[in-house]
C-alpha cells in the first residue's frame, strides 16, 4: 500500500502551490482518514493561499474545504462513522462544542472552531484526516463532482436563505448569480419562494431564469432598486451572494418595509448603511456564515432530492495554479472542482456532467 | 365657550415658530377632539420646523406627536373613545388599514400613513383632532407631563428593545443615555436584562447606573467595545440610541457572535457596516421605527406600574423658540415637555416633579 | 331591476332550509353589496343550519360563508372596493379593529367578530352585504365555483400549515383527505414540505398522491403511528383536518420528538392527551380557526398561480337540503359549491370542471 | 485513601433502599468523579425505586439526579473541567451529540440519552461518575443543599416558562406551587411576567404571594378560570407544574385566546383535551421536559445572581426511606435534599438555610 500521496501545498503566501508527494496522514483515535475524489475550489481557497485574511493559517498547508470521498480509515475511538462511508471534509472542521453558540446549535459561530483547509490540511491530496462528528454525510445518490460545492456554497447560501426569516410565497432576490448564487436560486425555489436574480451579465440571468427566476435584472442597464420597487412593491429578502460593495448598497433599496437583506458574500472593506432608510423601513441587515451540522444535512437532502444541482466544471489537481488565475481575473463560471483520482474527468466526466446538469 | 385658542405654529421652514391664537379645530364624524395638557417635545419636532428630511410637511402646521389631554369632542360615528378620557395623539396619527403592513399588526410601517405634529397638526396647541382609532389611551395614575414623553420616545425604546430579540438574563448595552436611552434603561431592566450603558458624559452614566445599568463604559475616556468584548465577552444586543454616526459603528464591536443592534436614533447620513466582521459574526442589524398601537399600550403598561419614569422639565408654550434653541446647541437633559394649560408648571410642577422621580 | 332576489333560509333549527324570495339587501354607508356567482357549502353551515354549537345564530337567516361574486353596489363612505370587483364573504365578516387580537394582526380571535353565514346573513343567496374591510379579493383567473372552497376550507388548512412552524423539506402528515385535506395537501407541498397522507378510503388516499403526497397510509389496514416512525422517523408535524377524535389521539403517534399537531377540524367533544408522551417528546398541540386577513390574501395568491386547486362539483341552491343530507351521510367527495345563478351547472360547469382540476 | 463509599440503592422495585457500603466508582478516560456534597430528593426518584414508568431502570442502582459536589477525579481525556470545580450531576446525564435534536441544541429530546440515577448511577451516595460535558456548573456563592434543586427541578420550569413565548409584561399562571411552582414563580418575576398562582392551599398561597405572586387562587374554593378571565382577560399563558389531571384541564379555562399552556407536571394518565375550545381560541399545549445545557446554565445565572432561591430542609441520606414514604403521602414542603457528607445538617443547616432564604 502506498505511504505517500500527491498534494498541492501553499508553501508561502502569494506563491503558486507547488505539487509534492508528502506521507499520507494517519487518523488519531478520535479521527477519521478520507480519500479524496473530488474537491470544490472555493473562493475562500485563493483568499487563504494569498493570506489576505486578517486571521492566516500558517504555511506550508493544504487548501481544500469542499473535499468529498470515501471513509479509509477509522481511529480507534470512532463510533459514528465507519469505513467506505461518503464523507466530506468541510470549512466548519471541527468546534469545541461546549460554549454557547456550540450549545445552541450554532456551532458555526464558535470561536474556537478549526478550518478545513485553512488551520487543518484540507482537500487539495489523495487523503485527509478529519474530525468524524463534523464531516458531511453525502447522499448516495450524487456524483462527488456534482456533490462537493455544496457542502461549502450549497450550505451557505441555504442557511443565508434561511436567515431571511422567509416564507414560501414570498419573494427573495438572489443579489449575484455565480458559484453561490446560481445555487441559490435553486434552493429559494424549493423553499417555495418566489425567486428573482440581479446580476452584470445577460448569461447568467438566462441561467437564473433557466433554474426557476421568474424576474431577473441585469444591473449594468436597469436600477434593480427601482424595478422591484415597481413590480414586486420591494423584495421580502434580498440575499447577497456577490463579493461586489456596490451589490450591498443597491441591496437595501430593493427590499420593502421589514425586509431582510441577509450577506454571504465576503468583499473586502465596508458599505455605507444608510441609516434613515433602515430606520424608517424597518430593514434587518444580517451576516450568515456558512451552517451548522443541521444545516448542511439539509442542505444535502435537498441535493439528494435532486431539488438542486451545481453547475461544476473538473479539472486536474496539477492546474490548481491556472484554476487560481482565472478565479483571480473573475473568469470561472459554475464551480470548479478538481479530480483527485482522475476517475471524474475526460470520459467519466462527461458521465457525471449528465448527473451534474438534470 | 371659547372658539380660539393658542397654538405654536410653523410658518416658514427655518423660521421661529409663531405663537398665535387660532379656531379651535372641530372633530369630523370619525375624529375626536383632544384638550391639550401638556406635550412632549421631541427632536423630530425640530427636524419638522427646519424642514430637515427628504418628506417634508406642509406649512403653516402645528408640530407635536407627545400631546396628552382630555377628549373633549366626539365625532357622531365614534364609538371606541369618549369625553373626558385621557389620551394622547401620537406620531403614527393614522395608517390605511388595509395595507400588508397594517394587517400584519405593524402599521408604524404603512406607506399611507399620516403622522401628528407632522402631515396633520399637533400638540403645541390648546387643541388638536385625532384619529379615535390611533390615540393612546393613557394610564390614571401617571401625571400628564410625565405620560407625555412615554407616547413616543418611550414606545420608540420599547420597540427597539423588542426587535433585538433578547431574552430576560441576556446582557444588552444602551447606546446614549439621553431622552431615548433614558428611558431605555428602565424598560430593559423591567423586561430582565442586564443593562449596560455607554455614552459621553459622566453625569449621564451616573443617571444610568441610579436607573439600574450595572455596566457603564464613558466612550470619550475607553473603548467600549473592548471592554465589553472583556468584561461580558460581548452584549447579545446593542440598543443605538445616540443620533451620532460614530456610535452606530461602535455598536458593531460591543456584541457577540449571533448579536443584534437595533437602530433608534436618526442621525444624517451613513455609516460604514464592516461586512467580514458582520458575517463571520452573524450580526444582525435592524432599524426600528416608533412602534404599533400594541406597543404603545405596553409601553403605557410599564409606565402605569411605575417601572419607568421619564425625567421631564415643563416649560411654557411661548418659550419653545428657545427650546428648540437649546435642543440645536445639544444643551437638553431628559424631555421639555410643555405645559399647555399652565396648570403643571411652577407649584404644580413640583407636585409632578415627584412623580417623576420616584 | 329586481327587488327581490331568492335565498335559502334557516327558518328554524333542524329542519329543511326553505327557498325563499326576500328583498335585495342594501348596504350602509360602510357597507357593499355583493352579487352571488357561487357559494360553497362548509361543515359549518350544517352545524348552523342545526344549532349545534354552544352559541348558536338567530333564526331565520341565511348561511354560507364561501360567497363569492361581484360588487354590485358599494356604501357611501367605501374607498377600498368598487363595484365590479370579484370579492367574496367569508367566516370573519368583522372585527372589531381595537383588541388586542386585532391589533395583532390576529383578527379571527376577535372577541367581538360577527361571521359570514352565521351572526350575519351569508352566501346562500342572489345577494348579499358585506363588510368592505374584511371581504375576499379574489384573483382574476380562477373560476367563482373553483375559488369558493378557498375562502373558507383553503385558507384554513394554509393557517393550519402556518401554525405547525415547519420549514421546508420537513414532513408533514395530513390527517383526513377530505373537502379540508385535499388542500391542504397542494398548500403543504407548494411550500416545499414533504407531504404524507392518512385516510381510511384508499380512494381518497391515490387523490393524495396525485396530488403530491409521498407517503399515505390507509388507517383502516395499517397503524400510521408506526409506519411514520418506522419510515421518516415520525413527522415534524401532522394536520388534523378529519373531524374525528380517534384521529386526533392517533396524530400524537406519529410525531418525532419536538414536533407539533395542528388540529382544524371541530369534531364534537374531547380527546384524551397522553401527558406523558407529550411531556417527554415535548410536543406541541395548537388549535387553528380559519385565518386573517393576510393568511387569506396569501392562499388565494397560491391559488391564483395555479397551485392549489379545489375540487369540486356544482349544484343548484334548490338541492341545498339534499347536499346538507349526503353531507350528514358523510358521502360527499371533495366539495359542493352552490351555482347561484346557474350559470356555473351544466355545459357551464364542464368548462369549468376543466380549470378545477388542471 | 477510602475505597468504599457509603450510597442508596434501590436492590428491588418497590422495596426500601439498602443504604449499603459499595466501591468508590473510578471514571473511565472521558469521565470525572464526584464527591458528593447534597443530592437534592426529586418525585421522579420515587417513581424510579417504584418502577412506575413503562422503561424501567435496571437494579442495583443509586437514584439521584440533584447531585452537587466537588469534581475529586478528572479521566486522562477530559479537558473541559478540573478537580475541585462544583458540578452536578444532572438527569440528562449523557446524550449522543449526534442526532437531529442533539445537533439543534435541544439534546433534552435525544433518544439515546443516558439518565443520572436512572439508567447511571446518581447521587445518593458519597461519589459518582459524571460526563464532563454534560454535568452542571454551579456558581460559586449559592450553598450546595440551595442549588441542589435548581440542577433539576429549577431548569425544568424555567425551559417550560421559555416555552410558553410569553414576553415581559405579559401574565402567566403558575398552577402548583410545590417543589417546582414555588421556583417557577421566582422566575417568571425575573423575567418580567406578571405572575398569578393556584394552588390548593392556602398556605402555599401565601408563600407565592411572598415569592412576588400579584394574584393567587385556591382552586377548593374558586375557579380560578373565572376568576382570571374576569380579573385579566385570561392568562397569556399557564405553566402546569401539579401532577394533578383537573390541574391540566383547569388550565385551559384560565387562557385567553392565543395563549400557551405548558406542561411540567408527569401525572399518570391523560386528560381530556376539548377540541372545540383549543380550535376556537387557537390554543397551544406544549410539554417541556427539564432543559438542555444551555437552559441549565441560564437556570443557574439566575440562581447564583439570588434572583430565585430554593426552599430546601436537609435530611440525612439514612433517611431517605422516611422521606419517601413522606413524599407518597404528599407531605412534603420545599424541596428535601439528602446531605451526604453530614456537613450541611444541624448547625450547618442554620447557616445554609439563611443563605437560602435571604
Amino acid at each position: 500500500m502506498a505511504k505517500t500521496m500527491k498534494a498541492a501545498v501553499v508553501r508561502e503566501f502569494g506563491k503558486p502551490l507547488v505539487i509534492q508527494e508528502m506521507a499520507i496522514p494517519e487518523p488519531g483515535p478520535e479521527e477519521i482518514q478520507i480519500k479524496m475524489e473530488a474537491c470544490g475550489v472555493c473562493h475562500t481557497d485563493l483568499h487563504a493561499a494569498e493570506g489576505d485574511w486578517p486571521i492566516k493559517p500558517t504555511p506550508p498547508f493544504i487548501p481544500g474545504h469542499e473535499g468529498v470521498g470515501f471513509v479509509s480509515g477509522v481511529g480507534k475511538n470512532v463510533k459514528t462513522v465507519k469505513e467506505g462511508d461518503r464523507v466530506g471534509i468541510v470549512w466548519l472542521y471541527s468546534a469545541c462544542g461546549q460554549c454557547v453558540d456550540c450549545l445552541a446549535g450554532q456551532e458555526s459561530c464558535c470561536s474556537k472552531a478549526e478550518f478545513g483547509g485553512y488551520t487543518k490540511n484540507g482537500g487539495y491530496a489523495d487523503y485527509a484526516v478529519a474530525d468524524p462528528n463534523y464531516v458531511a454525510h453525502l447522499p448516495s445518490n450524487v456524483g462527488f463532482v456534482e456533490v462537493a460545492p455544496i457542502i461549502c456554497a450549497g450550505v451557505t447560501v441555504y442557511k443565508g436563505l434561511k436567515s431571511t426569516n422567509t416564507k414560501p410565497g414570498d419573494w427573495v432576490v438572489i443579489s449575484g448569480v455565480g458559484g453561490l448564487g446560481h445555487l441559490a436560486v435553486q434552493y429559494a425555489k424549493a423553499m417555495g419562494l418566489h425567486v428573482a436574480a440581479v446580476d452584470v451579465s445577460d448569461e447568467k440571468l438566462a441561467l437564473a431564469r433557466e433554474l426557476g427566476a421568474q424576474l431577473t435584472v441585469n444591473a449594468r442597464t436597469q436600477d434593480p432598486a427601482a424595478y422591484f420597487q415597481k413590480e414586486i412593491g420591494g423584495a421580502h429578502a434580498v440575499l447577497v451572494t456577490a463579493p461586489s460593495t456596490p451589490a450591498f448598497a443597491q441591496a437595501i433599496g430593493m427590499t420593502r418595509a421589514r425586509g431582510t437583506i441577509a450577506l454571504n458574500g465576503l468583499p473586502p472593506g465596508s458599505f455605507p448603511l444608510p441609516i434613515f432608510e433602515v430606520v424608517l423601513k424597518a430593514l434587518t441587515i444580517r451576516g450568515s456564515i456558512v451552517g451548522t451540522r443541521l444545516d448542511l444535512a439539509e442542505a444535502l437532502s435537498f441535493a439528494g432530492e435532486g431539488l438542486v444541482h451545481a453547475h461544476t466544471k473538473a479539472e486536474k489537481i496539477e492546474d490548481i495554479n491556472d484554476v487560481f488565475a482565472r478565479m483571480h481575473a473573475g473568469k470561472i463560471d459554475g464551480r470548479i472542482v478538481l479530480d483527485i483520482t482522475g476517475k471524474h474527468s475526460a470520459a467519466a466526466v462527461a458521465k457525471e456532467g449528465e448527473l451534474a446538469l438534470v
